[in-house]
């Protein structure tokens, strides 16, 4: 029998933060999470089944994920050699941390935004600071440039529709900040198929850019496939640091095959962009309740009167949306994904009832 | 246009990492990867697809892989809360190191051993160290732990059996390094299923242990699944560094059902263990060839009139070993996973051939 002081092993930064919850309920009409409501075409499901016997699964994968980088290539014109695919776009983030800042170094982001920049910098022993969003949830550049450097911020997070607040931010001061900040500008696109705009020309232009996209947010959520396009020299350091066989073989397949054969996506997109000028519609009509302007496949929206209570009478009749009002910035706010035409009525309806 | 200094933003540390190399060629008999030659059973797969439509590969997977614990769970006797699935046990290897290491910190593992340890240590900024194995590939706890107390290392990482060298070490000095290191030990049994042998029963008498285990030697590398079974209090404290979705639907499923019906792999590894015996007595009659004893999937043999020369003749006969010759302690050493009974007729015939 031994025992040591366990805790007394745990470094102090990681002994003071908490785990990342998640909600994760079955039986729920899921608002919550900002998937796609719709399962892959069934073509594909069936390729993969065809295709299962010749990927070897008991060989490691294509560290290099070629077929798919090529694919990630011809379908936004970057060089394979560019592109770095993560165990979701949360890995990427984490990489970039490592190459780029030693313990202590801070990283910048607008509040509010994406979770996982600020949670990533403090597991690795990073500083996160941050620039404030202003009513509009948009931000000026020189207070922004301000920040990054006070700070001698190394890297910047713009997500692009800005998650959780939907939109996305003016150009303008984005440009600036590529144009100015001496550190490396992270525009974050994950959303980036709902706004169709984007970032991605500016490569050309400017060495300190790079752009993040997914798959979970289009229709793979459950396979885990983000990836990075980053000035050539900036992925071949990147490579270093990833984990030789951080994408598996299936979710590489699929992931090819849904970009190689992406027309049944486009559709599925093409209605929750429809379903989402709809249910906006309906919102706008519940005078309880103040929306704000969405590029993305969800809403963000207030509830003066009690964003907890509404969270909470909505998730005890099965519909589970995300509750942001713990965030200071974000008192009384929900955020609700786009479901299906279906999903999108109970929510309504429920919603009318209980907060006319 | 705008031009940073791009390396200049980049770590020290990394800037003078190289990327980990793998050799991928295909049409190759691959016997140089440790993976199960045979491919998942027809049944799994055909249970994978039947199972495809109720996956909602739309939906982000389950973050805390309840299906795939219990399974574990099932196999091993430890408790769900103890578990913790990596995306390979690559991951868990990080983990452990951010959740236990600041920079600059050491941690300690034999030389030679799995390459991962110093590798991920590099990237994190953290310095590794290591004691010496003797001839036997073994070795004695007190210079090993005068290396630990020397360094004030965190964490020793003993692969168990060890990779590359195919050997279980001794009991005693692991045993004595539990009872007497003040950090925490991590025992990685990747090659368990081959050895047979385990540290998992000592959790119980010593809260400073961390079991690392691996589908990928056993027929799932494609898919990448690890897991380490950590004291609670630890799990709780890695979990709070783990990527919320670091492991994928598919993977989860998958490896789900390889565990809870076993049978089909274990007689995967008694062919494999059947075949490894006739391997390495058909070497032993090899004058030119050392052969070592094998714990594991596969076996180390030196070649003293040259390692590099046999290697390469081998491969320009479509067979990749490992070459180990660039490691200082393993010159003109080879390493050969067990692969079918005709791949290891075609690797021995060839051997004998080359350098009888």
């Amino acid at each position: 029998m031994s025992s040591i002081d366990l805790m007394g092993l745990v470094r102090k930064k990681i002994k003071n933060l908490s785990a990342y919850h998640v909600e994760n309920l079955s039986d729920e009409i899921k608002l919550h999470a900002n998937e796609n409501p719709y399962p892959p075409s069934p073509e594909l499901l069936k390729k993969i089944f065809l295709g299962l016997g010749e990927l070897e699964l008991n060989r490691y994968p294509d560290p290099e994920c070629r077929n798919l980088k090529q694919a990630i290539a011809n379908k936004t014109g970057a060089l394979p050699e560019q592109i770095i695919i993560g165990n979701g776009s949360d890995e990427l983030i984490q990489y970039l941390m490592q190459v780029l800042c030693d313990e202590g170094d801070h990283i910048a982001f607008p509040d509010p935004t994406f979770a996982m920049y600020g949670i990533t910098a403090n597991c690795l022993g990073l500083n996160p600071v941050h620039f404030s969003l202003n009513h509009n949830w948009d931000f000026e550049a020189q207070p922004a440039l301000k920040v990054l450097a006070k700070h001698k911020a190394r890297l910047v997070f713009l997500s692009y529709p800005n998650n959780p607040t939907g939109n996305c931010f003016s150009e303008q001061p984005i440009q600036q900040i590529i144009e100015q900040f001496d550190g490396i500008v992270v525009v974050d696109e994950a959303y980036q198929d709902f706004s169709g705009k984007s970032f991605l020309k500016q490569m050309k232009n400017h060495n300190n850019l790079v752009i993040l996209r997914s798959l979970s947010k289009i229709g793979l959520a459950g396979l885990r496939i983000g990836y990075g396009i980053f000035p050539s020299i900036l992925a071949e350091q990147v490579n270093k640091v990833r984990l030789p066989y951080n994408s598996n073989t299936l979710s590489q397949c699929v992931a090819t095959e849904l970009l190689n054969d992406f027309n049944h996506v486009e559709k599925q997109i093409h209605s929750i962009l429809e379903e989402r000028d709809r249910v906006m519609h309906e919102l706008s009509k519940l005078s309880s309740i103040i929306t704000y302007p969405s590029n993305s496949n969800f809403i963000l929206f207030k509830v003066p009167s009690g964003g907890e209570n509404l969270f909470n009478k909505l998730k005890s009749n099965r519909i589970l949306v995300r509750n942001l009002n713990s965030h200071p910035k974000l008192k009384n706010c929900l955020r609700v994904t786009i479901g299906t035409k279906l999903e999108n009525n109970q929510f309504v309806e429920q919603l009318r009832k209980i907060s006319p």
